[in-house]
Order: structure tokens, then sequence, then C-alpha cells
């Protein structure tokens, strides 16, 4: 990692065990840790500030990695971080680190944050609930002159939107393949990592030891509408599941859709929705939360007056578990092979190289946020994480856990994404109840 | 119409009634009309070479109208036209038409021809076959110097691929909005038709009067599978099947592919298949000729990992009934409805103006064609066209009647488009037989 050049040395050594007097000698806060809260309002009213960078003149949101509104939402980030005394630096893969010393400095740091990128014109509330109430962790414990055990450390993902780009990095997951791939800013990864401070060339340098850090912890917006029908507070996540995506390509005939009688056609896009609803029926053959969807079609040559002869459709499974996936991807084979038959038209699927696998978030930790939230006498659901979180990179180096507080309508990338004001703060008390509960084991 | 500068007055000249020396004195042939054959040979070659016009590197084929192909390959045309004696002009449309006198000037034109324009990447009989065939009899009639009664027209029709427009054009269909669309060309059809040396200030100037023509006549491939699949030589075409289109618009809900469990989803997609099977299965579900295709979709936005909320299709069907079309519709209404309450979609239809009216041919020369046919020992069946024709535009003007001969494999609209040589004589012979048929009449 390379230091900010002009982060304030002054923060620095304010953030020295001991530096605020209100210790007892036994390094014990006079403030009782347990009635800490957080101010939601200035989480709303940041939120709402850093959803003004890269918003362009019609409204729509743009804060897309590696773009002018990340750039600048970033180094708006990075002030308020070093405003409230983190030690903050930028490390190769372009992720935020801001370090806040513990009483014990040989312990290993308890790490919480999310991201602050978003898709193009998605929500205010994705990754950015989670920075800021990280943030705002670090703001409550300095105003109440609160020194952990632990040290803390902040950390703000670069790219998650683009594929936990940074996260990968710092789980060693990003290949120099990786970085030569086109981000939706324009740029490759490795160019986008450099205009936002990284250092591409040394990729390897920002990868973490497993074992370095005590936690991880995010907070996140669930992106899924179970909490708000449900009508409950705080979403305890058991895992993120794992993802497989298929290109499947239906190969019929095309013909002349005046002079081809319908007994005569291969028409592929007919064939391609009776692939459609069987993917539907198998996914939902079995109980449990798995989720099937074709959400990418073409079909050539495309025209009023001619039968399809060539589709394309985009196939993704996710589960928490991985076999469940494999079941259900060989279901929908021997469906697609007696659609093929009957249709004379050819079904094949080629697996793309973007899988994800399954991460399961640690038990012991899954314990402690439902026992915070149940002592701020919130309702609470172990559920799992339906969309890829950076987490789940993290989970390979340390025990993570995440809380997940109420999507209204379950809207998520989308500029209707929203997140009640109380839910947020609800959210944020959590995060910060369950870092004070740790720190003191 | 505008007679073209260069045109050789040497052989108006000849064309006149008597220039040739074998008649008798009642003006009847000393050759028996009977007897004429077309030279298949000469119209192969001639497909052969015609094809090369707007054939790129890689051997496509793109004489779509208004295009350098076209323009030289219908140059190349009314030069053979000239060679052949024909009173060769180009009308304000840019229909090419060529005039070949008859014994008796006041005896309505009997009149024949196709299109030489293709579609992009089409093949090489679709019109030209017509258009080539009708050159063919003139040619064969000019060598056995024989003089019909009525006087002779070659038409061959200017972009007939873009909508019939040379055609419609001369019915008096072709509006000034027509006139603005942009052609596949790139150019608007305005543009277009003075490319090729139409006058579309004076678009009208072409329109012919109803009754005008004695009859109009059109030799075409099937474009469709039934006479190869048959083996039969000959189609008496009954008419020109109606076309009607729709926009179909499916509107759910877009939403994260992760975390929106598959109950609580308003799938586009999936609600759209089932649409796209009902249309099969309302198609079906009724005897006779009639098609119903769905070519195009769209999904919205179109990517792994969210679920489709905005879909739109293309739906088009086709039968020689309207009413029978409107029938078909209404139960496909009903099946959306349906399926949209289920699916919690709302699904909407909407009427595209590009309407064709069904074009019946008229039965006395659909007996013509079946009679020569048999004179000549070729299997006839009596069949629709699904395809359109310019055909169906002159059926306003004129009684029409159409002969298919066979495609092999039914494939058209593509390079794969193939008849055989002795097919295309076929063709060739049963039009000139009918000709004379009805000359003598």
């Amino acid at each position: 990692m390379h230091r900010r050049t002009f982060i304030k040395q002054s923060s620095l050594i304010a953030m020295s065990a001991g530096a605020f007097g209100a210790f007892d000698t036994n390094g014990k806060s006079l403030f009782d840790s347990n009635n800490l809260k957080v101010n939601g309002q200035r989480i709303e009213a940041r939120i709402n500030e850093l959803a003004r960078f890269g918003r362009d003149e019609k409204g729509h949101g743009y804060r897309v990695a590696y773009t002018k509104g990340d750039i600048e939402g970033r180094a708006w980030f990075m002030d308020l971080m070093e405003k409230a005394g983190l030690d903050v630096s930028i490390d190769a893969g372009g992720n935020i680190s801001g370090k806040r010393k513990g009483k014990n400095q040989s312990l290993k740091p308890i790490a919480f944050g999310s991201h602050i990128d978003m898709v193009p014109d998605g929500g205010n509330y994705d990754g950015t609930l989670g920075s800021l109430s990280a943030l705002e962790v670090i703001e409550v414990l300095n105003e109440n002159k609160t020194l952990t055990n632990h040290p803390l450390e902040v950390i703000i993902f670069a790219n998650e939107e683009g594929g936990l780009i940074g996260s990968r990095a710092i789980a060693g997951n990003l290949s120099a393949e990786g970085l030569k791939q086109i981000s939706q800013s324009g740029v490759t990864m490795a160019e986008g990592i450099k205009a936002i401070g990284g250092d591409p060339d040394h990729i390897q340098s920002c990868i973490r030891t497993k074992g370095e850090l005590h936690a991880f912890l995010e907070l996140h917006i669930e992106q899924g509408g179970m909490l708000d029908a449900e009508n409950l507070q705080i979403g305890v996540v058991e895992g993120i599941v794992g993802i497989v995506d298929w290109k499947v390509t239906v190969e019929g005939f095309a013909n002349h859709a005046g002079t081809t009688p319908m007994k005569l056609r291969q028409d592929a896009l007919l064939a391609s929705s009776k692939l459609i609803i069987a993917v539907n029926e198998v996914i939902n053959s079995l109980p449990g939360n798995q989720v099937g969807t074709i959400g990418k079609i073409t079909a050539l040559p495309g025209a009023y007056n001619v039968v399809p002869g060539h589709v394309t459709l985009g196939l993704e499974i996710r589960d928490l578990s991985f076999e469940k996936i494999e079941q259900l991807f060989g279901d929908i084979q021997k469906r697609a092979d007696i659609i093929a038959a009957d249709s004379k038209t050819k079904i094949s699927f080629k697996r793309e190289a973007s899988e994800v696998k399954p991460a399961l978030t640690d038990k012991h930790l899954q314990q402690k946020i439902d026992v915070s939230a149940k002592a701020l006498g919130l309702t609470t659901k172990f559920m799992q994480s339906g969309a890829g979180h950076d987490s789940q990179q993290m989970a390979m180096l340390a025990p993570v856990a995440m809380i997940f507080v109420p999507s209204v309508g379950g809207i998520s990338h989308s500029p209707k994404e929203f997140t009640k004001s109380i839910d947020m703060t609800n959210g944020a008390n959590v995060l910060l109840q369950t870092i004070l509960s740790i720190d003191k084991e």
C-alpha cells in the first residue's frame, strides 16, 4: 500500500491510544459502549451528498468505477476518512483503507466496509450504506472517545460492480487476464485501477495474508424483497450464493415466414421459449432458495417475415450449494435434449468462465449479529445473499459476516432503489454493536 | 413515363406489325405457336450473369434496390430488352417497361414480368427467374417471327423486396409518407427512386388506369417447400396471402436475478415465452394454410443477472382470408390476457401500418395456366403464395395470375436458394404458352 501524500499527520497522532482523556486506568472507556448509537441523519445526509458525484443533468447516476464520478466520490470519501482521523491509503488494487489503532496493536484488526461505485443508472444505497456506516462507526467511537482493543480498518473496495475487482485483488484472485478486460467505463481494468490511484503493475502487493484480519463485516441493503415483504428489520446473512452462467445456443433454420408451412419449420425461437419455461419449471421443482434466470436473448435474423434460425440465451443459476446448481443444470440439459429432438433444433450450453463459488459466512459472527440486533429490539431473519458481494472474496481470508437491511419493494440496481432512514440507522447500529461485541471477546 | 434517351429507334421499327415476313395473309404465324419452346440454357446463363452485379468479394449478393448492384443490374437488363427490340422506358416509380407491338394495337396489352432487386445476402432466383423468363418469351417470339394479337409489355418492378415500392406506385398506393421512408439501401425511397431514373416528384404519373391491361402474369420461384416436397412441377397460384404485423409489448419488472425469489418475479421474458407457444398453438388450432410467426424479440435490460422487465416481439399472421387473420388474432389476444394475468405482466398489441390485403388471382387465368402446363406434360398444384409479390398490387388494376416452380428445400432469401434448370425451363414454357393461349382468345 502507498500512503496518500496529502494525509494529515496530525490526525494520525490523535489516533494514538490514550490521546483522548476519557479512559479509566484499565483502558476501559468511561462511556458504556452498549449505549453508543450512530447518527442516522448524518449517514443519510452523506448518502445524498455522495449521490451527487457522477449524476448527469437528467438526474441519472453514473458513479461507475474508474469514471469521473467514481474518482470524485472517492476523493470526497477519503477526505471524510481523514477528517475522522483514519490513516488512509490506497492499495495496488485501488481499494481504500482507513486504519484506526486499537489499545492492543498486537491484536488482529477488525475490518468492515463496502464499496461506493455503482452500476450505470443504479441506486444510491447499494454499497454506499455499508461504506458510510463504516465511517459512521469511526465517528461515533471518536465522539465518544472510545478506543477498541483491536485495531480497526475501514475498507472501501474498488469496482465491486464490475466483478468484485478490488476484493479479488486483495484475495489474490485477479489474474493478468482479468486486468486486461474492458471495464464498464470503457478502459481496461488495469487502466481504471491506475486512474483511481492503484498500481496494476504490482497488483500482487495488495494481497492480504489469510488470517491477518480478526473478522470482516459488511452492512448492505438486501437488494431483494424478503425483509420488506415480511416486515423484518435485520437480515443475518448465512452465505453468499454461488453463480454459474451459461451461454445457450439454439440452432434451427431461418426461413421465409410466409412460405414455410408451420409443420416444416425449425423455429429456434419457439424451441427457446419451451426451454425458458423448462428452466423455470426445473428451478421451481426443488425446495429451497435457488434462482434460475434467462436474462438475455438474441434471435436472428430478427425480422417480422423470417422464422428465427439462431437464438442465443443467457442462463444463470445461483444457490448456496454448488452441488445443487450442478443438479439443476443437469435437469435443464435433459429437458433441452427433449425440446431439441421435438423441434428439430440443436441446443448447446457453454459454461462461462465468470463462475463464482458460494461463500459461507462465519456462524459465530452470525450469532453476534443476531444477539446485537435483538438487544437493540430489532427483528431478524437468517437468510442468504442472492447478490454477489466483496465479502465473498474476503471469506477466503477471514471470518466474514454480513448484515442486511430492507430494500423497499426489493428494487435494486435502479434509481428506484430505496431504503428507509430508520432501517439504515438500525443496520448501522447493529454494525457498531457487533464490532464492539467482537472486540470485547 | 419518360423514354430512355439511348433507346434504339431501329429496334422499334422492327417491331411494327408485319415487319417480319413470315405471317400469312390473315396475320397468323406460319409457325405453330403451340410448338414454341423457350431456351432454358439462355435463361440460366442470364441468371448467373445477373447474379454478378452487386456481389461482394466474399460472394455475398447485395443487389439491394437503389444500390450500385441494382443500378448496374438494371442497366444490363435494359440493354438486353433493347437488343430484343422492346420499346424501353422507366416510369416515375423506377419501374422498367418494355413494350412490343401486337397485330391489333387496339387490344389491351398482356403484361408480364417480375423484379430483379434482392434482399441483402439473398438468392439468385427470387424475381430474376420471372424477369428473365419474361424477356425469354420476347426472344422466342422474335426468333420465331411470331407477332401476338395483343401488344405485350414486360414490366420489371423496382424495389420489390423493400415493400413492393414500384408496383405500389403503379397501383397508386405509394404515399408521400412512403416516399420519405428509409430504404434498405440507406437512402429514402424518393432518393432511391431518383437514383434508378424514376421521378418521385411526379410519382402519380406512373399510376395505371384500372382495366388498361388485358392481364398481368408473373412466373416466380415458390420460396416454400411444398412443390419440392411433393415432387410437383408447376404451382397454380390461387392468391397471395394478406399480411398483418403487430408489435407486441410485454411489460414485467426488471429486478436483480440473484436477490429476487422466483415467486416474486414479474419476468417479461418468461411471459413472452408462454405467448410465443400460445401463438403457435392458436395458428395450428384451425385447418388451412395460415401461418403465424414471432420473428423478432428484444428483452431488456438484457444481462445474465437481471430478470427481464420489458420485452418487445414482432408477430405476423398471413392467410388468404382476412377474416381468418382477425379470428386468429382474437384468439391470440385471449390467450395473452390469461398469460398476463398469471404472470403479473401487461401484454399489449400495436397493429403495424404495413398491413397487406390478400389478393386473389383470376380464376380464368388459373385455368389457362393449368391447361398449358398439362399440355406440356407437367404436374400442377393449386396453391397459395405465402410471400408477397408485385402481382398483388397489379391485382387492383387487372386480372392477374402467378406460376410457381419448385424451390429446392423451400429455401429462399438466402444464398442457398436454388431452383433446378429443368424447373426454370418448365415455368418459362408455361408462361409462354399461357400468354399465347390468352392472346388467342
